[in-house]
């Protein structure tokens, strides 16, 4: 597999992400740097002519999101400046996803605010994982091939051979995506729920909707900072017979807090991915990465030679299954 | 209330709204027409100046999308070149809000299409309400302000004394929306939930999470077209012992099979606003309207006299629920 | 010939057109389906992968103006979406180029709304034939094709091989079109003309500026809706001695009211092109249908392989008349 | 009449034609300067605050377009920066609206692009006369209000109490507009038309439809850069029994020959209008000029007021007319 | 001076300076909140109605540039969408304006990236000062009012009396700006230069040209990061017998390093603004303070009473002057 | 070398430039005529197909520059709407560049105006050469790429062997750029300088910091129209030693009192190049020019072949400095 032509670059939150994208290709990294001087401000350079390249540029926005963001905005500019052809932003995670909509009166919807400054900075295209809502891709003009974690996560899910597994949504409202996990799975399905006994009082119950006990209860999220509601279910979990429980989690936003909580769970693993650079994840032995980079990968190769992208959403080949195990 | 400086002018589909608003607002509508060519053209003419006016136009687009929403277009850009200062869309039901995701490869992101060309035929701010998702605002980049039916129809609910009542949701995703309802309510709640056996059978099985037997039940949706699934909820709920049934629609789209399909349904009313024009609503003894004309007509007043609308969202002035008796 | 690359695609009005433009460009039509819901809206979805494709997608604006307006809108995001390198609109008919000036005020120049509209949809290049003012390309930014059924027509009224025929012009402001085909045919021209004897008067007499006794009139004109100009024209024509009438319509809008008045009418055959579906024009054996869609066919060939368009202008080549008799 | 709050400027080629506004207006015209510097670059400077004013800069785009043109754009971006609420521009002559069509391949359309810039720089409205056609209103996304010479024109034409008058219009595409001075006058009419004995043969002879003989002929045109038109008509009309010929002309772009020319043809009053600054019309006392500073002045006022500027469009004040003699 | 009208409001980066202004204007902040999330997100939320207000958002882009700059597009889209009639971005600094030009190959322009996102978000006017370069406005399409800390700081430094004092510039590319000092305080003009004696060496050396032997040098700059430049020029003018030294400085950016190597240099008084929030600074007593916060709401002042800002550029009234003391 | 593909058109402004360049590039100029017709306006018409063809279109912006301006614009227009795939206007000189800032209240920034014009018209790069200040790229939005003419002039410059030479900078504003002529040249500098000797004085005093006694003075200046500071500093360098001086100008804007003044001063020789079309330079045997075509050639040559520009910014190939040597 030959992918010369394609020239893969890497912001700063992006440089591992965009060397495992090119292992998984036989593809050479770009040459860039971003620095930020010493009063605060961003620079990025450019090491080698782009002149009518496709230009794939690597950043997640992650736990830095402000830096982050600009950092793809000046990228943007400078490789359209250089004449770059056409310039697609590999977003494994958008940070301000979560900002998709007016839920108060007088803020700002910032996703949509993230999506137009990079579209009118040049961003030709994007490739994003898990967005935080589908009517984001309707935030951009441009289109925006969205990847799903899914078949690859539920893949690590499978070959664990779990006994007697069930897959658990944390609440109603995540209970749509829980179930198309179940069903490539091939599992049952619980949901979490937390209401008020009498709607005067105050104080939440969390029930589990679903039979549990005595199952391997597969939680599955699309994140989780600080652990809160996952351990909260978990606990509920174990307190209605569930045997064993692990956690499947697309983006580890988990901080420092959270790691702690999570270690201190009955969570006996949590799975992610690779989307966002997280420091913390290294402090515990729960966390196991599998890699979405060749996921990313084999999209941008569909890409570039003009192939459909959309089969890749339920089903990714072997190979990517097969890299996407981490081992750095 | 003197309301003489708001001018207030309706496309075909919003005049009977139009002139609710109007008699709310005791002000006059504007004299404006809309003629359809008998090659198919429409054609759409103001009758009254308009310079440096703060003009709102009430279309909704509904049953008949595409005209309704051309003619949208073709107004404000007859407002727009006329010199009124300023344009605001008033939709009290906008469609093409349900286009709002690529949920399939290689199709439209329809509602963006739609509030991207209204932006640009020069429209200034859009009043709309009970949108398919809170992600639409996002669509737009002018001022939306996104009215919600609830305090409206609850009323209307509460009014009706009704015995030993519950609230309930005909599936899983949209239980976020009717635990609003049954807040505003005081009222327990309970989901319609449909599953299968077994992940290799196709049969759906109709289960109801929460408690019914002996209740009223109030089915919550925001609307239904053939009446399929609220009816088939119905049934579902009568089997599990409830006494009475009612419905509760944002917007009433029914078609003509979708009301010979309620009339032989369980259900007893059906309760909805008049968002939407829709003949076919009048065949049935059972269907019963609130006006949700005061609601925008307070809306406008509010935007006119630059006070926050925001207060609106929650709950009504007592002025509004008056008037909201439809008696037309 | 070998049009493989070609990508034309057809929309709910252009089906029929596409396929003869396929016909003759021995190319496969792209899978493509327009969809009318039940309560009214419109839904396209693209049946195979077009990234980084040129497509050319086939729909007139023609009877049902605003469904087929908005369709185009629909497919040009859901092409754009999909990655399609460029979309160009083949328009065979574009009914809201009537309404390109503002002839009253406070009205829209719709033709410039649905230009725009289109363009912020994604088009890339518009195609159309015989538009209702030549001013109407500069309401487009993007390039536009702007072909003529005037050499088609002209050779199909040259092959009736007509004894001693003049050609007329409805009126005075269709008299410079109608010189083009005089010129074009080698015959000479007279002019209808509807003036008042006294400036006081009501009353339009009709006159015959010109000589048409004892000859063979082709009356020439763009379009007719309720066959009513050129029926009166016809017979003033007779009364003036005329032997044979004949008419010559670009795009046929004729209503069915309009087909009944041509069908009692002196006028012996009317010769019109495909460039509108249009079910009324199978009720009359006067109609005879010329296509115009090789022509479309080879200019998108010429532009395809980066050929010139404008010669098909004035002249086109014998396979495009000979392709241009309609046989379906 | 006071009218202190409207803030008029003039460019350099529209002084003498403000000045006459200011004084139908009794308002003060704004202080400004524009600059040709010894390399050819324009400069623009504004002499006072027009902070948050609403400003009318008064600029014919005439004899010297491209100078004239590009100081509109520097005077509108100068405005702007300067945070002027609006910016009209007044044009009583907009030169290239003459090139409004690719009449041939590989053009441009010029009053687009010069629209489009206009535009660009921050123009918020329009007011012009006699365009070339009315598809340029189109070619505006802001509000064009679009004036007529008609009626001043003609009132100028009725206080000759011509004898056996006639409206002659120069040939069959300005008929149209030749019929509406003709209403506007109770005239009858007659038109020029050059026609090809043979279409083999190059030579055109000029015919009259219409009779003249022993009446006083009053062509009518839009505009006539070297006379040669209207004088071989005059020509014509005298050869076919006309007694005496006028000509009436919106725009007075003749240049010196052509100045020469009319001195030396059958016609004896050209009469027109002061939209463009002309040095040679001064050299022929064949020339009279009535003023439209008064209409515009009358428009932009009705604009000031909000009242609706259409009303000017088929009659105007006496007061207008009145101040339409030019005498400076 | 009543200023009830005007509405302020502090993004992160400004509320002490904004409490300046309001202090200056008798006005009362705005009330509004950003909160930076545990996950790095920035989220911005304003507490009372600004429907129809004109808006001033006062936001350094400081020593957090990439957090304070997203916060502004939140701000201005979350005041935009609550139906601000106006919102001006007041940014006392703008840290990007050093990216103001390619100087090298394959870089951002990043000034004009910024300016270009802050007019998209909806910004209607920017107010700033002491821009790197005066092309900034040129970046923005909409007004920027561009003040100068020179009078402020001037006349701060004339109540110094100081002896024989001469303004040095720290370099050739700076010389225009000191020079425009120096004509102010009416003091004579002294320029720093570095050199190579010959162009083989690379040492340089640094010759000041000017005499300042027993004289008070005034070092005047825009900034300094590490204080190296003019630390180096003050041990430079103290080998050339300059008997006192002090600095002036438009925007205080300096670091922690810096503030000590300034510390321990000849210069015995740094005196600057408070454009930017600089924690380093309260560490050097030889630090001065003056405001311009008082500049600035003298500028918004007149801009919200519209009047002219520029006569500020120049001169400013006393009591900006008697304001400027920073005294907390 | 085969540069067939490349398609270089001519402006009025350019052809003989354009010439060059091709000759250079062993390529044949585009057909093309621009017309002026005798009521002033501009009209283009490109002579052969550029269906999907990257054209380069060579025009100046010099002595008429609102022709040249307005020109371009009509020529990107004709050039897009003919379909042309890309559009790279080469501006050899660009007038209005030195309109790029506000240095005083209520003026436009014209060289914004202009690059937003350009853009608009539908332009994709632009190649310049020693524009007025570096920040004018970020006026635009496409790729700029910024030539300069040092390499060109300093090369002939060095093959004039001076004895004992010395860059001279005409005042501190230019220094920057004099030594980085210096610097390639190797070559000591010095600055001219004028000040005042007391603040209150008037009178400015010529100076020259530096030491010129005996040397061959090379004064460097980006353009001079009357000649009036250098044939001033000239005489000042005369004055203080100088034994000759010769002056290097990158654009030759020089008009005809200019010439005049520069035949009669101590200058001896005046080089420059070509970038300008300027009649009054043929009066004067002391100009002596090279040609910047074959930089621009180079350039546009290497844009073609995908390869970067930047290279040439700091030396250029030998066959550039061989082929820059005018001789017609």
């Amino acid at each position: 597999m030959n992918h010369g032509g394609i020239k893969i670059f890497a912001g700063s939150s992006g440089r591992s992400f965009a060397e495992r994208m090119c292992k998984y290709l036989d593809a050479e990294l770009g040459l860039s740097e971003a620095i930020t001087f010493s009063e605060g401000n961003t620079f990025v350079r450019i090491g080698e002519t782009v002149r009518d390249k496709d230009v794939y540029l690597v950043q997640s926005i992650g736990l830095k999101p402000n830096d982050e963001f600009v950092e793809i905005l000046f990228w943007v500019d400078a490789f359209k400046r250089a004449s770059a052809n056409s310039v697609t932003v590999i977003m494994p995670y958008f940070s301000y996803a979560k900002g998709d909509k007016k839920d108060e009166p007088r803020v700002s919807i910032r996703a949509r605010v993230c999506a137009e400054s990079i579209e009118l900075a040049g961003a030709d295209r994007v490739v994003a994982m898990d967005l935080h809502s589908h009517q984001i891709q309707g935030f951009f003009k441009k289109p925006v091939d969205h990847l799903f974690a899914l078949p690859v996560l539920s893949e690590a899910i499978l070959q664990m051979n779990l006994t007697d597994p069930v897959v658990v949504s944390p609440d109603a409202g995540f209970a749509k995506q829980a179930r198309k996990y179940a069903d490539y799975l091939g599992m049952p399905i619980a949901i979490g729920d937390k209401t008020r006994k009498d709607h005067k009082e105050k104080a939440e119950i969390m029930e589990i909707i679903g039979d549990v006990r005595g199952k391997t209860a597969v939680i599955i999220d699309d994140f989780t900072i600080t652990g809160g509601s996952i351990v909260e279910l978990s606990k509920g979990l174990k307190a209605r017979g569930a045997k064993r429980i692990i956690a499947c989690l697309s983006h580890l936003l988990v901080n420092e807090k959270g790691v702690k909580k999570l270690e201190d769970s009955p969570i006996e693993l949590i799975l992610g991915t690779d989307s966002v650079v997280n420091p913390h994840i290294a402090q515990s032995d729960k966390i196991r990465l599998v890699s979405v980079a060749p996921l990313f990968a084999e999209a941008i190769s569909r890409i570039h030679r003009r192939e459909s992208v959309s089969p890749l959403f339920e089903r990714v080949p072997d190979g990517v299954i097969k890299s996407s195990l981490i081992t750095d």
